[in-house]
């Protein structure tokens, strides 16, 4: 149920970007989708939008809940809304499910318009500048020439680094969360486990689940299952479920029975009704590939050299998929080009994600930083 | 090839325990083979007899070569051999490969004889406590009364524990590498993950596999890629594989890309060729199930109480699978019970498999505890 000062009701809106889209791949899509939802009004100069990028299995459904669905509220609802730390009475906010998603934006579960047939695994392999581009093609289509915010958590903080690096600008404040510069060998050794059990998963098909009527249900699971894994902080997980057994005692057998099987075994049946498996195996991509220093020989300080916006960069004690030192890297490295940048290390044992959790401080910082940009 | 310091040239032996094992499933064995190997000679008093314990993809070829296969170096060598740290010209070292396994003794690959048939998942889940009984009648039929030392590292170190609890006067030394009294919810929801990947594998046939001459190949192939990374110090990832690409450059697709998927992919696929699926279940599940101090309210130092061994106690600094928390829980409670215990925290940056390396300072502990052994 929406709380009183949730957004509310809300309704994603449909935009079809005509134009074509040159990939960092190489590819060119001639046309997409993106679905979309906003929150909050956009003021007269126009000086007041903020747009929220996803994560890995987000969307644009931020805030707010849908008609006669009370349960579907949003990734970020405690985060976005009226008198919230991104505040709707004052901000006009964006959020946009990336292209490649699986909901509603083009993916690989839509059709091709040239073949007649889903996309499957021929969709391309997608970006966060790719996405860039997309999310400044939606602001142009609502009239939106300069972002007041560009925020994001995980791979969402990696979209609003980007903004500030591909569009100068076009955004005069990036909130980059719990995110970082690049992966780690142990980062991409973990998505690729993901994306094998997927890719050998018997109902793969090469991507073409979809002509069999069926999806890869076991890999996606597992993909799930590990990705749950690496969310939760070790220490979150002992206090949580411990050794605590299902039945009270040994079973002897492989079914579940530690309360832990339980919940991830959960977790991952769930999400393989939510989540399209090529889907994930693109955002596992864009993941890996994110790296603006790469192009300056690892030099993030020289990478950041044409940076204008200010920043909010914000970590928690407990992530250790992208851990404060991660966030110290991008700190310094704004730090370096004399560039405003606020960082917060925030004590909290949820792990990564603690970015989606209601934590008093980490609110109040966001609260704060969002309540000082003029609009 | 072995160095001319290596136990050389070894043979495996084998051993029918023709006594009734009643597991603590409750399930009973009848009878089984023992596979194992020893490495130098018992002495008149037969005190100089030493155990070593394998963990979950070991066995009992812990040093020394096999005729004609210069490749085939146990999973020890390092350790184990003439003038090596585990001395065999002092001791008479046994390498034993625990009930469930895969290289000789009885499993689930192993016929069952009242139906004539491989055991398959039929296969009783066996725990710690289970092979240490084993490894006792092994002793029996050795002419061993008392060991000297039993070794091992991580689930080896747990047997180690195992035989100091349930034969407190038949084991004058432990030690206890890199190991835990206990899993966190964190290595079981790993274990989990791996088992789930065998278990749900389309080849699995309910454990069965070998009737339909296959074998659980990506469920296997994935849990040993999840299993390497646990294995591995992200600092030693990095520094290893870092963002290496294999090409150069991105090609944007789901083939090996960055080199650390290169190695996780290659180990998979060799580990699927030489380690049964069915095994592997059961050695994660007597991981899970270690818990001395269970029958004891959780408390350790009470689990200790009846303990008479001496203890060398290790543990490897980016270890984040059994991290050094854990080896100093099992310290303090051996300290509450006055037992002699020495304690090293080994600097390394070779996360778990620290165990299996050559660092200088680990060897020398090792081998000065050794040496001060009496036999």
């Amino acid at each position: 149920m929406p709380e009183s000062n949730s957004v509310g009701i809300v309704t994603p809106q449909y935009v079809h970007i005509d134009k074509p889209l040159k990939l960092k791949s190489g590819t060119e899509i001639s046309s997409y989708n993106l679905v979309y939802e906003t929150y909050g009004s956009l003021n007269t100069g126009r000086s007041n939008a903020v747009l929220v990028c996803h994560a890995l299995s987000g969307n644009h459904h931020v805030a707010g809940v849908y008609e006669d669905k009370p349960k579907s509220t949003g990734w970020w609802d405690n985060m976005v809304g009226p008198g919230k730390p991104i505040d709707t009475d004052k901000f006009f906010v964006i959020g946009v499910n990336n292209l490649g998603g699986c909901h509603g934006s083009t993916g690989p579960a839509s059709i091709d318009a040239r073949t007649g047939k889903h996309y499957g695994a021929n969709f391309p392999i997608v970006t966060v500048e790719d996405w860039v581009e997309t999310q400044a093609q939606l602001a142009e289509h609502l009239g939106i020439h300069q972002f007041a915010a560009v925020v994001g958590g995980s791979l969402g903080g990696m979209q609003a680094l980007q903004w500030t690096l591909d569009f100068p600008d076009k955004v005069r404040h990036a909130l980059v969360i719990a995110a970082a510069a690049k992966l780690t060998a142990q980062n991409i050794a973990f998505n690729d486990v993901a994306r094998q059990a997927i890719l050998t998963d018997q109902d793969y098909y090469g991507g073409d689940y979809y002509s069999y009527n069926t999806l890869p249900r076991r890999g996606l699971r597992l993909a799930r299952m590990l990705g749950h894994i690496t969310y939760l902080s070790d220490h979150s997980m002992a206090s949580k479920f411990g050794r605590e057994l299902r039945d009270g005692k040994f079973s002897f057998g492989y079914d579940v029975e530690f309360e832990i099987e339980s919940y991830l075994r959960y977790q991952g049946d769930k999400f393989t009704d939510l989540f399209d498996a090529n889907s994930y195996l693109l955002m596992t991509k864009a993941l890996d590939y994110f790296d603006p220093a790469n192009a300056y020989n690892g030099d993030l300080s020289a990478a950041f050299k044409a940076v204008r916006a200010s920043f909010l960069v914000l970590s928690f004690t407990t992530d250790w998929r992208f851990s404060p030192e991660r966030s110290r890297d991008i700190v310094k490295a704004l730090l370096d080009n004399n560039i405003n940048v606020s960082y917060g290390e925030i004590t909290s044992t949820h792990g990564h994600d603690s970015f989606l959790m209601n934590d008093a401080y980490y609110h109040q910082l966001v609260r704060a930083y969002m309540k000082n940009i003029e609009v």
